[in-house]
């Protein structure tokens, strides 16, 4: 597929890091960063922007604050190709900590918020706009948010200055049907802006739903390497690369960082396809019962978890 | 997705045993069996059929030969919803040592053959017809074959008896749109033939394939538990289970076998989403070079083997 529209955003340090977090060292940042612009990757999302009384440097790495300092410690004056994002939570970071465009070498915020927290969302946007910064707005957990409650969410996003935004699987419970519905909604409600994707890999579909969102006209699209992100983690990167068919994307040079960082590091961390997060995913639930799972001495017991999950779910009917 | 023409085949056994010579123990075999019984799956094919002169017991396990006796000691009569399979290469299997089906518990032979071998498949699908099984032919590495031999061999098929015919994507290299051109030409040049699917998973688009080939109208599925399957491995039997929503289909009894044989077998089996598979299938390649580098001391060198297909290929040119 090629369409000179479409751009790759690697989350890799951002989403990878909800597995450690953020304690990458410094080597391995500058080997994914220096990969993903000889790979011809159009954004890299270094991390989450934090205010640093948010949260404490002792638990958290710097890629959960990505201040101007640590981030140019790896990329310099990022004279590349490659722009550089930074994720914002609504409540974690303070407006008068965002310096000017001018003063930062990162490129662009990307919100993310609830269905609840649009306004918010959009308020933040607009004020890193204001300092000169590129902006998107990508709303999570869609799988569980009303079609009535989504479509005035929708609404709100027309009537802003917002430019890109996100189709969210954080559940990573989506089939290609569901993709089809919400990419068909999200365009006819947001003519003129640029629809985002961001997939889980719970049902081994992140890939297969991001090609499907191309085809549904979606032009900007994460990966991450060997898919590392939060529980089963993301579409992969090379697999969007080899499938893409720009001649500036290379596979080599993420092979490269894979086989020196990334697939060391799935030797210690398991994200991935674990039954738990097939559970999680079939279910639509949110992940965060797997990964406690998945971080206890049960591990690998998949009956019970998911007798734990059809339990919680007829306590709740 | 509920079609009750829908059937899903389980080969945890046949396609799983590529990877250890089919040396499983009694115990596993008859657990997956069970399970599959437990969790409605339409047929489990056990193995390939092979006569005994072909191959070594010493090095094959007894999945290799699916001897009646072998069978029978996992199955009994077989008094279940669930039918079995073997499947029987070209070649390997003589004719007078395959029994009337009045004398086996063995349902179906599934015949796989190359193009160039689709008059001896359909001889063969034949021959065990007549004996009174049921019978398919599972046309493998589709991908490598001309589109105006194709459309002969389509049209062999359609003067033969044979009522189910195999979309099979050896190679792990179909996208979505391959899946819709092929499935839209075997669906219109075999009238009346069911359409099967069997999928690899180098790309992670085994499942997403199965589900648009069931969008597309194939009505039988080839999964595995776990995945387990030469190299990247198959379509998963708890995904593809998960997302029909046949009632008598239950997920439970799969994840009761694949916590206590599967998942303890991947430790020791390297089958699934490894960089040389993901090479081969992006590059269109038979995975007996990736199986090879996975099997040697290089097996984490992505790079090298990137280079050397590259290589291999220029050669070619």
């Amino acid at each position: 597929m090629f369409r000179k529209e479409l751009k790759v955003l690697d989350c890799t340090i951002r989403d990878g890091g909800l597995m450690n977090k953020w304690q990458f060292d410094k080597k391995l940042v500058k080997d994914v960063y220096q990969a993903c612009v000889a790979a011809g990757v159009d954004y890299m999302e270094i991390g989450y922007i934090s205010s640093e009384d948010q949260f404490s440097r002792d638990e958290f790495g710097p890629w959960k604050f990505c201040a101007e300092k640590d981030v140019r410690e790896v990329v310099g004056e990022n004279k590349t190709n490659t722009k550089l994002s930074v994720m914002a939570d609504i409540g974690r970071i303070k407006y008068e900590d965002i310096r000017p465009k001018k003063e930062s070498v990162i490129d662009m915020f990307r919100v993310a918020c609830y269905d609840y927290q649009i306004d918010k969302a959009i308020d933040m946007a607009h004020h890193v706009m204001d300092k000169g910064y590129e902006a998107t707005i990508n709303l999570m957990a869609v799988s569980t948010v009303a079609e009535r409650k989504l479509d005035e969410v929708l609404k709100d996003v027309s009537k802003s200055r917002v430019k890109i935004f996100y189709l969210v699987d954080s559940f990573g419970s989506m089939y290609s049907e569901d993709i089809q519905h919400l990419m068909n909604k999200y365009q006819k409600a947001l003519p003129g802006v640029t629809i985002g994707f961001h997939g889980h890999n719970n049902l081994q579909l992140a890939f297969a739903n991001t090609i499907e969102c191309i085809i549904q006209g979606a032009n900007m699209l994460d990966a991450t390497m060997l898919g590392i992100g939060r529980g089963a983690g993301n579409c992969t990167l090379e697999l969007l690369l080899s499938f893409l068919k720009n001649p500036k994307y290379k596979l080599r040079p993420v092979l490269s960082a894979i086989e020196t960082h990334l697939r060391p590091l799935q030797k210690q961390i398991d994200w991935g396809y674990f039954m738990p997060y097939v559970v999680g995913g079939t279910m639509n639930e949110h992940p965060r019962a797997a990964l406690k799972w998945m971080d206890s001495e049960r591990k690998d017991e998949y009956v019970a978890f998911f007798d734990q999950v059809l339990e919680s779910r007829q306590v709740l009917e």
